[in-house]
């Protein structure tokens, strides 16, 4: 699972882009572009050199990552200094995004669209299924259980295949969960749970076995780390994901350098799938290049092996046909598509799909949440002073310059990042409303939305860092031990 | 390894390639080849239907498998029926060969020289040094041992780095073997044994440890077999390998299918290799194109890894600094050229080599020794009486047509495929020289030359068929578990 562009933690932007901008990006040739990003870098230096106001600094920072971003947009390249876009532009497929279009893969999100990616749009872009009313009402109906918030407030928006998934399930056979993480920093935040806590959801509300995927090999290839770091965030992370409460009896969690040398079934399925597969099809799904290393280009078929069963043969013994259902961000589908496109010529079911919307970071820009920008969102191992910081200082707000303003017009809470996080966190859906209509209205004030968030996040990040703690390397080691579940099919 | 282009086995030619055309194939476009091979499958299939002479079908034959190799040497393109080559031609770096040049790597060998690959040129080509007396006689002084005749008569001819590895083993410090085989059928031939045969005198001469790749995940990337036929094969050749007499105490034997799925730190050294390898390094050296499947893009990383010890932790104890030396025939040679090339930026010495030429179809003909041609070759399952037919009716000769003008003219051994086979088995110098001057002179006549190499391959083979039966499932077991092997380091 990548996380470059954060597996599961990709940025959604409310912000519309031409605000950052004097003239619309649209409108400029790559040359022009990159030679305002260089000016702009040159001025952010200068900036900080010249230790300017904390403000200054980060508004010249904004401007410098969105010029950036149309950069990326306008070239299909990453800008590098010194080399200028005549130089090194390479034409390159990157998938299915069209001009003025939303980009979503697992690298990249970005949108030019003031409203932030448009998911109804990307559903019909990826020929998915809306997770619709009808959807929400069966899982309830089939699970006994009242749906999780997040496919009540649609965070978890489309689908493939869940209703064949729920036939499957109501002719008591059984299917299995699969989800999982890239390992790139020992530091998660908040958006890196939302998969997990919709996952730990799935599988007490089902009651099958669970699989997840570590990508300690896919971070060794696309940054720059050894082997040792990629695997030691795994172990770190594993911990992070344990203290979501999975049950152990029904949870397997693997790093792949790890599996990949203790399972020959597992080995036997990326083969499978990388026969199956050409750079062609590689280069249209993801975009890589001829000067990417044969390393990110055969990667795919890893990501896609834990979708069949027979790769687990210690949990499902031996059995090919059990149906696999992956809770992923919507940026992870390209992976899928690739195996669902896969899976019949060699035999195996189809994976089913859930996609979670991207979560925001509290900045609401359209860069990316940033392991090494502690301020771009709340860490799970932040004290809960740094919470009341971070959301006070940097949630990005939807009210009104001043008090009477708000008060008489009211809040926006569609780009109000406190508001949004509410959505993710706070389970009360009569509370959530009323929030939301207060805020609306100018009755419930920036400050007083602010201080409800906190008080949401600081007991949730308190409790899993005591959880966190309870986990021992024992505990891991059970985890991540090949071995079989659980579960009765 | 490969063996699609045989990994030991590749073609010497001597038959000059005009001979077979009427016009030279230098003059004929794309579409002149592609026609005229049509024409010529249509001939060998109508003398089949009309179950013609043999000689004749034979004939049609080798005319069209010359026109196969001419029509990938100008299209740079398998020729597919029904595909002509202006819909089809995809323009394919195939590394270093030039116009007019052999073509060596490990898919094909071919040849426009009418004296075959000349070895010489290829030296310069790939960068390799020559095994020179000056060499053999330090490997003598060093080894304490005869040099092999495989070394004696320059079938072992290239190297790279042996002197360095001399230099270690001089200094009381000790080195490994790697070889191996892609095992595409259960039939091996004579010329499958030349690798193994040097290699068990290297292993005897040095006392040193060996492992050998059987890469069965190689073989069914690129061919239509299942894996399970792939993973058959290699249990099937491994008796055959273990028949060569291996010391079982410092030999490791291993499946790639299976060895990928039991040692995370092979899988950790296949990633490092993928990370420092790109799509236009493998395009240059091997010729890979889009289309390809990104299994076969990332394959080469695979057989790069067992050139570091730290592949084998059981055996090296996590040493990554054991020098390793690669006996291989050198079609195989652009493996470990990426391999050397990828070494020093991943902190491991490179890899030493030493190459070895091609062994002989029957025919000494252009197209490739077939595992489903039974005449192409000596097969290791061959009864004494079809060794007897094969080369009494099969094998090229260099002899005149009469007994009369042989007498007088004298033979010529160097195209004569019979001599060719006994410089490869017959141990005793004195004796091949007797008979390469008899038969030159005319004194030996081909009868009796085919009847040396008849009673010299008889026995060889026999012997070869009743150590095979020796070997048990348990022995294979014991040569294929990852374990200690005994050596003094």
């Amino acid at each position: 699972m990548t996380d470059t562009g954060a597996t599961y933690t990709c940025v959604l932007t409310k912000l519309k882009m031409t605000d950052c901008l004097g003239d619309g990006a649209g409108d400029m040739t790559p040359m022009d572009l990159y030679e305002k990003l260089t000016s702009q870098g040159d001025t952010v230096r200068t900036l900080k050199t010249e230790k300017a106001a904390k403000a200054d600094i980060d508004a010249a920072v904004q401007l410098l990552l969105k010029l950036k971003v149309d950069y990326k947009q306008v070239t299909g390249q990453d800008y590098k200094t010194g080399c200028p876009p005549s130089e090194c532009a390479v034409s390159q497929d990157n998938g299915p995004a069209a001009d003025g279009e939303d980009m979503v893969d697992p690298w990249n999100v970005s949108t030019t669209n003031a409203k932030g990616v448009d998911y109804d749009k990307l559903i019909v872009r990826f020929g998915s299924s809306k997770i619709d009313q009808e959807l929400v009402d069966r899982i309830e109906r089939v699970s006994g259980q009242k749906a999780h918030r997040f496919l009540r407030r649609g965070i978890f928006f489309s689908h493939r295949d869940m209703h064949q998934v729920l036939d499957t399930y109501e002719k008591n056979k059984s299917f299995y969960l699969y989800t999982g993480r890239g390992p790139s920093s020992d530091a998660l935040h908040m958006g890196h749970l939302i998969p997990f806590i919709f996952t730990k959801w799935l599988q007490d509300t089902f009651d099958i076995p669970l699989v997840i995927q570590l990508t300690d090999d896919e971070k060794y290839l696309w940054k720059d780390l050894s082997l040792e770091d990629c695997h030691r965030y795994t172990m770190e992370n594993a911990k992070d994901i344990i203290a979501c409460g999975f049950d152990i009896n029904k949870t397997f969690i693997f790093s792949d350098l790890d599996y990949m040398g203790a399972s020959p079934d597992f080995y036997r399925n990326v083969v499978k799938v990388q026969k199956h597969v050409t750079f062609n099809q590689v280069k249209g799904i993801f975009g890589f290049g001829d000067s990417d290393c044969i390393g990110k280009i055969a990667f795919p078929a890893i990501q896609a092996a834990p979708s069949f069963s027979s790769s687990f043969p210690q949990i499902f013994k031996g059995r090919k046909d059990v149906q696999c259902l992956i809770p992923c961000a919507i940026d992870q589908d390209p992976y899928f598509r690739m195996t669902r496109d896969v899976a019949p010529r060699i035999g195996y079911p189809k994976p089913a799909l859930l996609h979670s919307t991207f979560f925001p970071a509290l900045q609401g820009a359209q860069t990316k949440m940033s392991a090494s920008d502690a301020n771009s969102s709340i860490f799970l191992t932040d004290t809960p002073k740094q919470i009341k910081n971070k959301v006070n200082k940097h949630a990005f707000s939807g009210g009104k310059d001043t008090v009477e303003e708000h008060r008489k017009y009211g809040g926006n809470p569609d780009v109000d990042v406190s508001f949004m996080y509410l959505t993710f966190f706070l389970e009360d859906d009569e509370q959530l409303e009323k929030i939301r209509q207060d805020y609306a209205s100018g009755a419930l004030l920036t400050g007083e939305l602010k201080k409800r968030l906190i008080e949401t996040l600081q007991p949730m990040i308190t409790s899993h860092q005591e959880r966190r703690k309870q986990v021992t390397e024992e505990t891991v080691k059970q985890f991540m031990t090949p071995r079989p579940l659980n579960y009765s099919f």
